[in-house]
């Protein structure tokens, strides 16, 4: 956009690298953030504070402003359990349904050879040395039902098999709340017939 | 997210506020960002730039850092047609055709009763004011073919006859590129029909 100074369209940039924005949708939300000038300002602020604070927890790699996040210094929370995910959200995820009382360990990610995501970019020999170091009952494999959540789970699931007494489980796949017999895929009624409970 | 800090909360809201964002796009959004530091810094540092640099330009109110826009105050653009847009977004779609050579006017909105937007809302007595100033010849109005622009369009329409010498015209309403006329529907279809041209 030639026509805008050259500031603007540098923000419109820095919007643009987010995932799922273009630069259509980049430039509607710099011009709305715009006409609200004092959000411009907290924003700014907001972000150099993150830029200073933002720190990785050292067991789990939840983002954090200390040395362990609040759900690694929790005593309350059991430490022998550890919920292993792809990324930050699936950890609020899980947490919002207040079912979950142990650990976490973020991946940061997922296997991905087409976008060249591989066991080294991800933090699976930091788990490794959890396991090695601590005694856990159980991880708990909670990836996404993608190629690539399935690709780490068959990863995981083979080098973790090094540890016989950690119990290696993982989400039941299964029909979504909301969701019409009619319209769930074969791999999904499958795996939902295969595990079905007893009333 | 009670588990985070409250820092990444704060720069979470300040996503969420942006329209067509919520909760969940926000908190991806900023993960994503906070893997990348050195972009969370240059972030940080273009909107503080954009908080003390946001300007408008005053005769169009287009977005600007010097007292007039880079449209208003180029010379070899036609000082006497004036295009209408409601938002910022809109110059930059009619500047990528090639096709315009005149000045803008930005009303900052639609009229939209639902909404509370009334005509003191937008720059409208600011756009009479500069036809009261400057001769024009023509004003394009250039409104989304949506309610409020067409309430917008019939409101300045109305208005604008207090200036009888100045043509006032509208954008073509017709079959966009790509479309098929099965699925296109009945009224842009008779405004097609209605303003057919001759090969």
């Amino acid at each position: 956009m030639k026509h805008l100074p050259d500031y603007i369209q540098r923000i419109i940039d820095d919007f643009d690298k987010l995932p799922g924005i273009g630069p259509k949708t980049a430039s509607r939300l710099v011009f709305s953030l715009l006409n609200r000038k004092d959000d411009v300002q907290r924003f700014s602020e907001n972000l150099a504070e993150a830029y200073q604070k933002v720190n990785y927890c050292e067991q789990c790699y939840n983002l954090t402003d200390k040395k362990f996040c609040s759900i690694c210094s929790d005593p309350q929370r059991d430490q022998t359990v550890v919920c292993v995910v792809g990324h930050n959200q699936d950890v609020d995820s899980i947490e919002k349904t207040n079912q979950y009382n142990g650990l976490y360990h973020l991946l940061n990610g997922l296997l991905s050879p087409l976008e060249g995501v591989t066991p080294d970019d991800l933090k699976i020999n930091e788990l490794l040395k959890r396991i090695e170091k601590k005694e856990l009952k159980e991880i708990i494999l909670a990836l996404d039902q993608s190629l690539e959540g399935e690709a780490t789970a068959i990863y995981l699931t083979k080098i973790l098999k090094k540890y016989p007494s950690v119990i290696v489980s993982q989400l039941a796949r299964g029909i979504p709340m909301g969701a019409n017999i009619e319209y769930t895929d074969e791999v999904t009624l499958s795996s939902a017939l295969k595990n079905r409970n007893k009333l």
